[in-house]
């Protein structure tokens, strides 16, 4: 008997409707076809991070400003980042991404008034290029800062450096035009707010965001590298308000967090409590980079200003009206193995490390050494409660048995402290510990 | 030293048990795979549509029935739909289809009683294909309506008409069969209730849902078409009762909704309330299409009946047993690029329109102008500040510049009218303003 | 014009950067790609579980303890598992797999406190391959029980037999060593507690746990099998407190739980109530099985001893500190149309049965006939409303129209009891009915 797709021949139905071939290449690992003229591809991709970590003194953490509260978990393993994504592109210009994050499933212990989180998403847009730069439309990273443009499959540490985490901007829906040039990144975009979902009441504010860097001293082999750099974003906050009934505007609280350099035990040593009434916000990151062979150090400052409304709704006392808070951070790597840190000029952030010695073919892969300082300050807070303040050391060992697996342990020694109801305005609740963490990252 | 697979040949270890190649054709746009003897394929699918909106008035509207509330949002932007699927023919007549929106995933300010929405299921279904029809087993769309049908990357306005959009059914487990002929369309289905959940206590009621359509008038090249069709869906809505303890039926209650014609700005201008005590419902609609070259024009008549059941547990006074709702529109389209509308004869919806310049090659795409007039009536309601009437004036331009890519702008005025708590039966609330709404849509 | 892709040939930038295409084959149906040298692996899998059921008698069931209440649907549709999936084999030793399931996206009339899930993992790992065996991390089944460790896609009934669903241990992270020798299968294994997601305070337990299975009858031809295996699985619970304050630990609940033998109707037949202040529990399973061409038997006896901690801090009377549930369950498969089950020695579990005249190359697909006798005991329960018993009779029939089809129907007679605060200890609330279901599956 014929083929279904005989039969319905004179149909224009899809699911049977005969396919034309095209001439391919097709990549197993990391899986894409493209057609043998390049105009058109299609690939699949994934990352997973698991996490595991251990506390070494697990109460009356600086998680809670009350003196005899902050227990947190003695250890904890999670999912970190279960990413699955498509990206192709098609007709030549046109490039596109879809990728959905799968962590964090479950909230537990739910309240009246949490927002809750579903699935989240990562890249997903369309982008016309053009012969030297691209135009994108969709959800993606606001350009801000070396560490938080770098890929999480590509930093060096479990966690980016604590100001980093507190103090970048999110993924939002937007335009913006990126250049692709070999020498230098330059980047600007305007982004909505408030996330993807609907939210009938909630006008979402908005940011103009830009990033620009280079490399001061460059040779052609990329053996000897360096970064320059400056982030600057504005961001009028969302709100909402019953102007009908005469009522203030009410802002969307803003949380600027950061936890103990991992996810697994999930201390909130800055940022536990949220701004409440800002009504504009501005951030700003400053970077730095050297590398030399086997050997890379890099830091960054970053801070934030916000101001906030006297006229909001909630508007309390005492009555700060201008908040700045900021951090910094430096950290170094050595590869043991020979290897070094991708950097990559035409983005300003870094890429895959290529395996000299892969296990498997005879060797026993790469190994990183790492150290970090981090300083992150969040002591001007409106909120008495809300102050924090965090040094944290770390040192690191990473072993790539493979390009595409990387195994992370993370020695750290959290210093923090946080004012308290329980003590006067000036002083401060104070807790130490060292945190040790694994993590074990595969890509596809 | 052997491949693993090798060393594992004794085994049937899947992850590294050999397979054995297929002769294939692949396409790259649209990812699909296919053996060369047409019997099985595998592809990938996908859409993102992402959304702006702007509300020119947005104090006092219709989303809340007291005269002095109703504020919405002044802008806002979401992903509107980002599905991915897989899909592929199997032993040659076996279809099948798995297809998950991902858009939404925060739902915000969660209240005790509230239904949490993780993902949402788009087509999933196995079939089996005969000669010149089709039995499919799985979740789709109930079939109803010509706009309704027609896939949400093919409709001509950034949402569907307002009396389709408030009284189509939706997507359901259920068993249907289809007309695969090239002439005209037929489909009978029965379907379950309530989602694709677990739910205790709920007996999910039934429908029994029928379409039909042809093209009175039709030539070979497809640049004259016409269009007449017919839906019909009843009905009988899910409960819970305890009989055990001589409780009445407590029915699902019955959402018909729609919105400003975006979702970026959520207004509830149709529907706002939902229907209690219904014990069934029958849905129709009437559908009339006619094209001619670049011109096209659509209208439908889509209404709805309630049964309400005065036995109910939670009957109320005015006691309204039967309810009649209701609406239709008009809408026109014509491509200033020599582009026409595809409509299809087999399945009575419209397929993908071929570009004749895309851009990249030499052209600016195509470009298609557009008017639609919609009306919908609620007024025939149970509950006093339920009553809404809406009528729905939109202009709209798309541009294509390559077939996959759909740049989608609607200029609208909103004309609605809503009972009120605070006013005497048999008086409204009004409220009109503009609506402007951006849609950027890809397909994969 | 040159293709974008040359232009950008100086970059780095991923989307357009050249591919070098392998030497690949290519599998369409279970799509599947590999290079010739086999050392590279990426495929997509997924299952899809339609399910439906009939409730024969609905009210005053022992969902409920109470003697007036208990009252469940009456009938019910729900997708049962909907997974899609990757998988991979890299640098030829390294295996992969990611695996979401997306079934039951709703969580129904939410309550302060409860756990929202969003969507579920299924195995989620990578793995090393050694020539005899496998270390693998990160998410899948802690090794246990026979019709545990077989996939969902391979077990006979519509759900797995009610003490095996009420006693066996969840999916955690882990990690776990598995032989991969073709005679015999052992796993030992280390787990974390409390599944992917974040949980600041929540200490949240281990487990180790153990596996090993022989066939101590086998002919090489697979027409005579039989199987022998032992499972054990110790489980220290997680907790939470706040030594900071003195307090007491407070462990997880544990939920023990099966329900009517389908999930379309969701009554709890078992385990309804969880056990609290329980500090750790051991299973056990015991597994028999024997298979002479068509005609198989399976049999197993699964269990739990749980310790409680009377120094927790909700421990309440009556203070039962042991507490021992169990059950067993014996079932026979017979393929009316010459199949076989398809027992595999290397892991102690079924793969995929070869259907040997298949729909659309002139046959009518396979026919097993299947009956099964369950039992499961929990009346050994420290909360008085807690103990249950359940006999579970099964009659089935599953009919694979081709291999990867499966058309399932089950009759079954539920013969349960309950305690209940309304009678006296030691008396029960009796329930019985007769429970219709159906599942349609494929997987691709």
């Amino acid at each position: 008997s014929n083929p279904i797709s005989e039969i319905h021949s004179e149909l224009d139905y899809e699911p049977t409707s005969p396919i034309e071939g095209d001439e391919v290449r097709t990549r197993v690992n990391k899986f894409t076809v493209e057609t043998a003229d390049g105009k058109h591809r299609f690939g699949v991709r994934g990352r997973i991070m698991l996490d595991a970590a251990y506390l070494d003194d697990n109460f009356m953490t600086t998680d809670d400003d009350r003196l005899d509260r902050g227990d947190l978990a003695k250890y904890g393993t999670i999912i970190r980042r279960a990413r699955l994504g498509m990206l192709g592109v098609m007709y030549d210009r046109w490039e596109w991404q879809v990728e959905i994050d799968f962590r964090d499933p479950v909230t537990y212990d739910i309240e009246e008034g949490d927002d809750i989180e579903g699935i989240r998403f990562a890249n997903t847009y369309v982008a016309y290029l053009f012969d030297h730069g691209r135009l994108a439309a969709g959800y993606f990273k606001e350009p801000f800062s070396m560490e938080s443009s770098t890929s999480s499959r590509r930093i060096s540490f479990i966690e980016r450096a604590t100001p980093i985490d507190a103090y970048r901007p999110s993924r939002e829906l937007g335009v913006m035009y990126e250049t692709l040039n070999p020498n230098y990144y330059a980047a600007l975009g305007l982004f909505g707010g408030d996330g993807v979902s609907r939210n009938r009441r909630n006008t979402e504010g908005f940011s103009v965001a830009g990033r620009a860097s280079f490399s001061p001293v460059y040779d052609a082999s990329n053996r000897i590298w360096s970064h320059l750099g400056l982030s600057v974003n504005y961001r009028s906050n969302g709100y909402e308000y019953q102007r009908s009934r005469g009522r203030e505007k009410e802002y969307n609280s803003v949380r600027l967090r950061s936890r103990l350099g991992t996810r697994a035990i999930d201390g909130r040593v800055i940022g536990r409590r949220d701004f409440s009434d800002v009504k504009d916000m501005t951030r700003y990151a400053i970077e730095a980079a050297y590398g030399v062979g086997s050997f890379s150090i890099q830091g960054e400052y970053a801070g934030v200003r916000l101001n906030r409304d006297e006229n909001a709704r909630g508007f309390e006392n005492p009555s700060v009206v201008k908040i700045s808070n900021g951090g910094y951070y430096v950290q170094t790597s050595f590869f043991t193995t020979g290897e070094q840190r991708n950097y990559r000029r035409f983005s300003g952030d870094f890429g895959r490390t290529r395996v000299q010695n892969p296990v498997g073919s005879g060797g026993y892969g790469a190994v990183e050494l790492l150290a970090r300082y981090a300083y992150a300050d969040h002591t001007d807070h409106h909120d008495e409660r809300g102050a924090q303040e965090l040094k944290h050391y770390t040192l690191g060992l990473n072993w790539y048995p493979v390009d595409d697996i990387v195994l992370k342990f993370n020695a750290m020694f959290v210093d923090a402290k946080t004012s308290s109801r329980d003590l006067e305005p000036g002083e401060f609740k104070s807790w130490d510990s060292m945190v040790y963490a694994l993590r074990l990252q595969f890509e596809f």
